[in-house]
C-alpha cells in the first residue's frame, strides 16, 4: 500500500488531486477498481478518466483529469513500468543454496545469491552477486554469470556460456545447444563438433523455451540490452547487435550477423549467412532470404521493402483493370 | 483384455458376430493384428474391412460386415477415442507424494493426488483431488490447480496462475512467463513488469514445450474445453474463448481476444491487439494482420476469406491469357 | 595439444610444412590465433591463407600453401568435422549413477553408463552400454536406450519409446508427447488416447527444445540418420525416412510420411496425412500443401517447384509491362 504522492514521486510526475490517497494496486482502465491506479494508454479511453472506478489515473494531459485524482507525465506507458515494479510480487527465493541443489566446491559464488532447488551448477561456474537462479536450472561448467542476473525454473545453460550483469533468462529457455552443422560425405551427414560458446552482454533478456545455439569455432553472440521473446531459435555463430527486440518464434539461421537496434516481429525467419544492417524492421511472418542495408521496414517472403510488398499485393487490382481495358478494346476492335 | 460385447457397451454400438471374441489390444485395418480391433476411418480403406487380420471391425455401416466381427457406431472415429481409453497404459504414478518432492507445509492437497519425483510445490499452492503431478515439475507460490489436473515431467507453471478441473499440460511446457512488454526511452527498453497471472479453464488441454505468457495487469485467460498442440506461444493479455482448437507452433500475439470454437492449423500467426470472431477457421500459416468478424474460413498473409486468397493464387494464370489476348490485339492492329 | 602430423593423419591429407608444429586448438580464418590450426571453407577468403596468424591451414589447394603450414584435403569442411572433435571439450559425466539420479531396480544398464544428477529412469527401461544420461532427464518406463545414445539435461523420454544406437538428443527436447487428436461430437473435443509410441534409429540427431509426439496406434518413425534441428514438431504417426536434415522450427503435421534424403530448410510447415517422395528439398517456410513425388525442389505456399514459385514472383513486372503495351494500344486506338 502506497500514498499517490509516493507514486508521483517514483515516476517523475506532477500529481492533481489528494496526496494522501492510499494506492494498492493496478487495474485496467476498462475495469478499475476503487483503491488501484490505472492509466491511458489509448486515446480511444479518454472518456473513461472519469468514468473508471479506480482511485487514480496516469495520463499525460492535466485537462483530463477533472475531479480526479492522479499524475501528470510525458509518457502513461513508461510511467505504468514503474508503477508496476512497486506491486510486482516476487518469488520469494530465500537468500543462500538450497540443501537440495548441487553445487560443486569449485564454484565461485557472490554475495546475496539465491541458489533454488534441486538447481545443479557445474564444476569451475562463477556466479555474480545478487544473482538468482530458480529451482531445477542447469549451469554448466565453467559458465560465468555476471551480478543481478535471474534465471528462472528449468532454464539450462551448457559449459563454458558467459552472461553478463542484469541478464534475465525465463523459464525452459536451453542456452549453448549444439548448432545445426553437417558436412555430408557418402550419403552420411558428419557431425561438425561445435566447441565454441555463447556471450550474452549486459541487460539481455531471453523469454521462455528459447534455444540459442553455441557457436563452432567463435562464440554466438547477443548484444547489450537486446529482449527476446518466447520459442524464438538462434542458431550457431549469429552475432546480434544491440538494443534490438526479437518476437516470439522468429528464427535466426547459423552466422547471421545483426546490427544495431533492428525489431523482429514473430515467426520472421532469416536465412543462413545474411547481413542485416542496423535499424532494419521486420514485419510478421518476413523471410529474410538476403542481405539489407537497414534503417527500413522489410515484409514478405522474399523479402523487400514494405512498400514495395503492399504494391505487389495489390497488383491483383491492377489485373481486374487491365482485363476490363482489354475487354474494351477488344469489343471495339471487333466492330 | 476385454470381450467384444464389452466394448460394444462402452461405445454404445451394435455388436454383430461373436460377443465372446477376446480383444487384447488395437491395430491399424492396414496392418491389422488378430485378437485386436480396428476401425474403418477412411473410405478408401472399406476393403480391407473384409481382408483385415484383426479379430473385429468398428465400421458405420453393417453391410460391410459380412461375416467379420464387428460393432456398428454411427462415428468409428468417436467410438476409437472411447476403445484407445481402454488400452491406454498410464505412467503408474503412485498415490501421494514422493519423498524427493519438495512441497511447503502451506500446501493445501486433495485426496488421492500424485506428486512425483523431485517436483517443487511453492507456498500456498492448492492441488485438487485426484491430480497428478508428474516428475520434475515446477508448481509456484500460490497457484491452484483444480480436480483431476494432470501436468506431465518438467513442466513448469509460474506463481498465481489458476488452472481449473481435468486440465491436461503435456511436458516441457511453462505457464506464466513474462509478457514481452517494454517501453523504449533514450534507446533503452525498459521491462514493463507483467503483475497479471495465467487462468485456465476446465477441460483445457495443452501440448508440449508451450509457452502461455501472464498478463500485464488483468489475465491471460484460456476458455473451456479449448485444446492447444506443442510449441505454441500464447502471449500476455490474449483471451481465447470456448473450444478452440490451435495446431502447431501457432503464435498468438498480446492482448489478442479470440471467439469461442475458432480453429487454427499450424504455424497461424496472429498481431497483436487483434479481435477475432467466433468459428473463425485459419489454414495453416495465415498471417492475421486484422480483426475479423469470424464464422467464416481465412488464409494467406495478409489474411483474407480462403477464396479470395485462392483467386488471388490463381491470378497468375489470368496474366499469361492476358497477355495471348493482347498480343492478339497488337498483331491485329499491325495489320 | 597435438602435432600437426598427427592432424594429417586423423583427416588422412597431405601434410605440407612443418610436422611437429604444436596445434592446441582452432580458430577462424578472418581471426587467426598463433599455434592453432584453421580452414579455408569459403572462396573468399582465399587471400587469408597467407595472412592469417594461425599456425596451419587445411585447404584443397597445395598452391595456396605457399610459405605456409597446412594439410591438403579434398573436403576441409569434412576434415574441420574431425578436427574439432579433437578439441571438443565434453562435460566431464563420470561413469555410473549419480546418487541423486533415480533409478528403479529393474532398469537394466549396461557397461560404463552415465546417468546424472536427478535423472529420472523408470520402470524396466534398458541402457545400453557407452551411453550418457545427463542431469535432470526423465526416462518413461520400459523406454530403451541403445549403445553409445547422449540425452542432454533436462529432456523427457515418455514410456515405452525406442531409442537406436548413438543417438543424441539435445537440451530441453521431448520426446513422446501425446498427439494433437480429438474427435468433436456436440461441440465438445474427445481425446483421442494415443497409445503408440515413438521409435527412432541408429544415428538420429534432435535438436533442442523439440517435440516428437507419440503415435495414436502405430509409432513414430524417425529413420537411421536422420538429423533434426531445434524447435521441430514432428506430430504423431510421422514417419520420416532415412537421413533428412530438417532445419529449426519446421513442423510435421500428424500422419505425414516423408521419404530418404529430405532437406527442410527453417519454418517449413507440413499439413496432415501428406506423402513426400525421396529426396525433396523445401526452401524456407514452404507451407506443403499436397503430395510431392520428391527429387525436386519446391518453395513458397502453397507448395510449388521452386522455377514456378519464382516466376510467379516475377509476375508483378510482367502485369507492369502488359500495362504499358495495352496504354500504348488505346492511344493508337483513340487516334
Amino acid at each position: 500500500m502506497v500514498t499517490l504522492r509516493k507514486i508521483a514521486s517514483i515516476v517523475k510526475g506532477k500529481l492533481i488531486g489528494a496526496p494522501g490517497q492510499l494506492i494498492h494496486g493496478v487495474s485496467d482502465i476498462r475495469n478499475g477498481v476503487p483503491e488501484t491506479i490505472t492509466f491511458l494508454l489509448n486515446p480511444k479511453h479518454t472518456k473513461l478518466v472519469e468514468q473508471t472506478a479506480a482511485s487514480a489515473v496516469i495520463v499525460n494531459d492535466s485537462t483530463l483529469l477533472a475531479g480526479k485524482n492522479g499524475i501528470v507525465v510525458e509518457s502513461p506507458r513508461l510511467a505504468m513500468s514503474k508503477v508496476l515494479k512497486i506491486f510486482e510480487s516476487k518469488d520469494h527465493q530465500p537468500i543462500g543454496i538450497h540443501p537440495t541443489a548441487i553445487v560443486y566446491e569449485s564454484v565461485k559464488i557472490g554475495e546475496k545469491v539465491c541458489i533454488g532447488a534441486m538447481a545443479m551448477i557445474g564444476k569451475n561456474a562463477q556466479i555474480g552477486k545478487g544473482s538468482i537462479i530458480h529451482n531445477s536450472v542447469t549451469i554448466g561448467e565453467n559458465v560465468v554469470l555476471g551480478d543481478n542476473v535471474e534465471i528462472h525454473a528449468q532454464v539450462a545453460v551448457f559449459s563454458n556460456v558467459k552472461i553478463g550483469n542484469n541478464v534475465i533468462i525465463d523459464m525452459g529457455t536451453i542456452v549453448g545447444s549444439s548448432g545445426f552443422g553437417y558436412e555430408t560425405a557418402d550419403g552420411i551427414h558428419h557431425k561438425i563438433p561445435q566447441i565454441g560458446s555463447v556471450v550474452i552482454a549486459d541487460n539481455v533478456e531471453i523469454g521462455a523455451n528459447c534455444t540459442i545455439d553455441r557457436g563452432t569455432i567463435t562464440d554466438t553472440v547477443i548484444g547489450e540490452g537486446t529482449k527476446i521473446d518466447n520459442l524464438v531459435q538462434v542458431a550457431h555463430n549469429v552475432k546480434i547487435g544491440k538494443g534490438c527486440l526479437i518476437a516470439a518464434q522468429t528464427g535466426i539461421s547459423g552466422s547471421v550477423d545483426i546490427g544495431d537496434f533492428c525489431i523482429f516481429a514473430g515467426q520472421v525467419g532469416v536465412n543462413n549467412g545474411i547481413k542485416i544492417g542496423a535499424r532494419s524492421i521486420f514485419i510478421g511472418q518476413t523471410g529474410v532470404t538476403k542481405s539489407l542495408l537497414g534503417g527500413k521496414i522489410y515484409s514478405g517472403m522474399p523479402v523487400r521493402e514494405v512498400g514495395e510488398t503492399n504494391q505487389r499485393d495489390a497488383a491483383y487490382l491492377k489485373i481486374k483493370s487491365l482485363e476490363k481495358r482489354l475487354k474494351n478494346i477488344e469489343e471495339q476492335f471487333a466492330k
